[in-house]
């Protein structure tokens, strides 16, 4: 195994960090590593804010669930899945911009996930720590009005990012053989093998919490398929000019 | 700058491969490194489909626009988005399953991609070129059915892997300042530095193609902008158990 999947293959999320600052270049180089992944049509569809402002980072780590360490973080990032410099060249080039496609709206959000995820394999390779932060959908219209973000722009997640001051487990994953099919979909042996996963997932949980927490993939994921996901989602992205059609 | 942040910043997409098969322990390890991606609350929605069935790769070449790569190149990879999954472990638990919110959509095609960028990565790392395939999507149902996909599953983008046969330049990124802002999203210079870059591109093409293409990337974005993009996704999506509400 190469050292490129070694550091791969070492990810965990990092949600306690020093009070060591990272340098705007090493933020930069971070950012110009996320641009270099591949763009669908080259579309180039993500903006990230760094966001520094104290206020900013306090609003945002309430709206994100209270998740401390988006304000305590030596940097946050938000990424967003970004039309509207295509708006521009649209008016540029005086063309009607057809918009509110939900295709429109997937190769922006996998732009965005690409990109974010050449910026965290760079950080992480020097020597930071991250966490991704999904919790700032909970208030997406605060966090669109707070960023100042315009229309066709929607903030997909955000970033924690520092040296890690922690040092957890690698997370178990799935078997190989539930996520790695052959020519068609075949997942007659799925349960069995998610009931195996499961005890590994048990262990992790026990030797991770003192025996604390002893729940199951399956348990948690069951458990949070019963709520509601986000429910105010859609009609948002729709006032932003997204899934429109 | 150090040698992980080189090889992604390094990143072309290949579509001419040598005859050189990869070892499917190779394969496995990328798909590995994949799964070690950061997952919304611990998900793990993507599966990958390895698509070695000839006939299945001559009908997905040509559902993709006949890109010739899709059939000949020494590996397929097709991604999924997928909450089938979740589904065996609701019904593991007798739970009902709340699905078809945007939100689950937005994770699970998140998922998927940031698992993806880590198996090309890995790839990269490892000396294969890989190019993402978007245009799996143009017939989205074929596929579906060509795969076998349950419901709940959907493909969100094919990927050729192979040693590469062809060495093509890095294509220029938007000026850092267009897409990285801070504390708050201001395009005020947005359009000049777009007009800068455009000329950028103008070379790059200009010097790729021998002096016969010479589109800028506002020209470019502009003319695909002025076109439906897959209408059929919504409706397809909906059907399949997603974006519901």
């Amino acid at each position: 195994m190469n050292n490129v999947i070694k550091l791969l293959n070492s990810h965990r999320s990092i949600r306690k960090f020093t009070d060591r600052s990272v340098e705007q270049t090493l933020i930069n180089s971070c950012v110009q590593a996320g641009q270099a992944a591949a763009t669908s049509s080259f579309i180039q569809a993500c903006t990230v804010i760094q966001v520094n402002d104290e206020k900013k980072r306090a609003d945002l780590s309430e709206w994100a669930g209270n998740q401390i360490y988006v304000k305590e973080a030596p940097t946050f990032l938000v990424f967003c899945a970004d039309m509207n410099r295509h708006k521009i060249s649209c008016d540029m080039h005086e063309a009607e911009m057809l918009s509110g496609f939900t295709e429109q709206f997937i190769t922006a959000t996998v732009d965005c996930a690409l990109f974010a995820q050449n910026v965290a394999i760079a950080a992480e390779s020097e020597g930071l720590g991250i966490v991704y932060i999904g919790g700032l959908r909970n208030k997406i219209d605060l966090v669109t009005e707070s960023l100042a973000l315009p229309d066709l722009v929607y903030p997909v997640f955000g970033m924690c990012l520092g040296y890690p001051d922690q040092n957890p487990e690698v997370k178990p994953r799935l078997p190989l053989d539930v996520v790695l099919k052959h020519d068609s979909y075949d997942s007659q042996t799925d349960a069995d093998l998610i009931k195996d996963y499961d005890q590994d997932v048990q262990a992790y949980y026990r030797s991770r919490t003192g025996g604390q927490k002893e729940m199951t993939w399956s348990e948690q994921i069951s458990g949070m398929l019963q709520k509601e996901a986000r429910p105010h989602m859609l009609d948002f992205l729709k006032s932003r000019g997204f899934l429109k059609k």
